[in-house]
């Protein structure tokens, strides 16, 4: 099968924005093992966009098409779309009734303007928007199905997951396993039959796909490869890898013909993953290390607070970006000047002459500063050099000292992270943060593979 | 000029990256005044590839290619180039020679496989990487010319800047300008007469280009476009407009036939948009909210602090985020639970319980708490109900205050902020930080228009 993405937008071809729909719909398409053979971007101009759908229409079978569905005169992805395949546009009445709520919802009136978003192509299939005022549609044309979707990125991948994939799904391996997303509350057909997707679609025989994404931290990717090599040797099992700064993710994929054999399959893949490497996988799916953490304090009915220097309220940022954090997170204090540290956490002033600031005593004594004077059960410290200056011979620009202090006695350590400022920062909380969940789960609080201090290594 | 842009890889089409290649090419085209017209992406596949090509030289005149020119068997721009438009593979010694001194720089000896990458269609012309392996090349086909760079974004924009841009830049307005990014050094012709670019393409007259890029925070985008739409009548001026939450960028564009003509024209657009918006612009192309306070702070030699609730450590991290901030940043105590606000900020608990949290006199007591025990100049307190829970019907999710204390008192007000838990913090966050500005400035701290506590907007 081949796929095609289509985005269109004045705005894309100037490079005003980087167009990350591209990648985020072909991932989701992956998901179905179905890849994408072509992406397109197009301007706002009729006769570019007539073009590049009669194209599609010519060698794909699957066509995604982004953006130009808003209510401007700009937007004509609607209109394009009928005249290149010789349809009316036919108002939808109950998608304009939803547009009207929508806007009455947010305490606004509807413009008339926003009449257009609810007109398609006759034969459409509608694909509702529940937040945003475009909805999206499908049409077939030959063995070819067409998607319009939205361009702002949230209701796109909304869309594409409540809709498109559900779709998708059915139409490759059958309708067994389409329940599993729910069905597809309003979707309706446009003036006359609906072009069900699920019913014309070419089938290659039942194939269920099921992928998990597991989050590690800690060791190198190629060293994560040599490490899991010999798990994914099957045709019916996959293993992709991708580097997101600091972590590594592991992409674990399972094919087979029934829903409870791929279940089984990409379950015993994950645990076969967990199993070799123990506490390196933080989370799955949406978890982010500030969330799992979270979790775990939450769970442990533990409280945590911290004592930034030089992640400057990185890390209370993080821990606070999560709703409901105020359940385990007392606060911060971020003493970037060394009178705050002392007045503030109580680090004495003979520890910074002695050992200046960024010292495995200093980080000790704000960590041990921040739990008795926040009334925490943990407390994380930072104080390094995260660059571009401010470095000396004896203490290097990367150098940067962790404690944490918590029920059973502070630990400190230093690490060189030879990265550059905005990274640096980034490590820095994110072995913070991963010593918490370590502590919690009892085991070694270890930084990122060869950068404890001398060990002479610059990747994670 | 039709000008179209080709990124090729297979981690593209599969989403494993987002391409940002396209958007930075178009940026530059941009400087130009040459707009792009296409992009497309296909895979590794030489049919696919092929297929690109043809069509491309039939619809533009310019075509830049971006990826598959590594050593591995995966990279085949040159090899389908070549095959595509019937030309040999002609070993370049100069390059050879020039890659395995790149490699003895780097203390590492050339793989036989890299020899490939000094291979080019015959009548190409070699475009030197200073600063990676893969040379690239341009050739002539027809109407058409092909430049075929590296995937690599550091590689790509320095042979775009050094290479690519002021061959454009001669064949489109002369050579005159041309000087100002210098001789192109190395640039050699590879198995006959070089395909020089400036010789041959469509000159339509000597035209010179500046844009410049003013931020402002505080106006919405259609009041903005309504404020200004006198300014840009001329034919020889444009205005652009773009949103990048919760800011808005102005992109103010300038035509001439010399360079000191648009020189004068741009300086001239931006000294009046700034004359008609005042405050509201903040800095101009790399300036950030915080970068701009902190270099008026340095000048003022001014200190700050923050006491930071609803924001969580976000005001410290982003100022803490610019190098240099130690001469300017205090600290920031980020009092999340109500007794860290007491014993930490000393907020009475009387004003507490009378007014809870989220309320002006809090906010006023946590400002002018961290003035005192962090020592510095002005404070920042921010307190609110990001979200999504915790609102009541007397204090709606939404709902912030901010306070500034500083040498003439304490500045505080509320506002509703209708959007998500992370924009509610970014806004409030830019809030606050500009109220710095603002007072630096000697000029009204106001919020973003329509978002005062009963104003009823929801856009900034």
């Amino acid at each position: 099968v081949n796929a095609e993405i289509i985005t269109i937008g004045d705005e894309l071809l100037r490079g005003e924005i980087v167009d990350s729909n591209k990648a985020r719909i072909a991932q989701r398409l992956l998901l179905l093992d179905i890849e994408c053979r072509h992406q397109v971007s197009v301007l706002d101009d009729p006769a570019d966009m007539r073009d590049a759908f009669v194209r599609a229409a010519g060698r794909s079978e699957i066509v995604l098409v982004s953006g130009g569905l808003g209510p401007t005169r700009d937007d004509l992805t609607t209109e394009v779309l009928a005249e290149t395949f010789g349809r009316e546009l036919i108002l939808d009445d109950a998608s304009l009734e939803t547009i009207r709520v929508f806007f009455e919802r947010v305490g606004r009136e509807m413009a008339e303007v926003n009449r257009k978003q609810a007109f398609f192509p006759s034969e459409a299939e509608v694909l509702p928007n529940p937040i945003g005022t475009a909805p999206g549609f499908s049409i077939r044309e030959g063995k070819t199905v067409f998607f319009a979707m939205p361009g702002v990125p949230r209701e796109l991948d909304l869309m594409m997951d409540e809709q498109v994939l559900p779709r998708l799904e059915r139409a490759f391996y059958g309708s067994e396993f389409g329940s599993e997303y729910g069905p597809e509350t309003g979707a309706a057909a446009v003036g006359g039959s609906a072009s069900g997707v699920g019913d014309a679609m070419p089938v290659e025989g039942r194939r269920v796909v099921r992928a998990a994404l597991l989050r590690t931290f800690g060791m190198g990717e190629s060293t994560l490869e040599a490490e899991l090599s010999d798990l994914a040797r099957d045709e019916a099992v996959e293993l992709g890898f991708r580097t997101s700064f600091p972590d590594n993710f592991l992409r674990p994929f399972a094919r087979a013909r029934t829903a409870e054999e791929a279940d089984a399959r990409i379950a015993g893949l994950v645990a076969a993953i967990r199993d070799r490497l123990g506490p390196l996988v933080y989370g799955e799916g949406e978890d982010t290390m500030e969330s799992v953490v979270g979790a775990m304090l939450r769970e442990h009915r533990a409280t945590l607070a911290t004592a930034e220097s030089c992640t400057g309220g990185l890390i209370a940022e993080r821990l606070t970006d999560v709703p409901g954090s105020s359940d385990y997170f007392r606060g911060s204090i971020v003493a970037y000047a060394n009178e705050a540290k002392t007045s503030l956490l109580g680090v004495p002033e003979r520890l910074l002459e002695e050992h200046g600031a960024v010292s495995e005593q200093v980080v000790r004594a704000m960590a041990e500063g921040a739990l008795e004077r926040l009334g925490s059960d943990f407390a994380l410290a930072t104080s390094g050099i995260s660059g571009p200056d401010g470095g000396t011979p004896e203490k290097p620009v990367g150098l940067v000292c962790i404690g944490l202090a918590g029920p059973s006695g502070t630990h400190a350590d230093s690490f060189v992270f030879q990265v550059d400022r905005t990274r640096h920062r980034q490590l820095t909380a994110q072995v913070a943060l991963d010593w918490v969940r370590r502590s919690l789960l009892g085991v070694e609080l270890v930084g990122p593979s060869l950068m404890r201090r001398g060990g002479g290594g610059s990747a994670p």
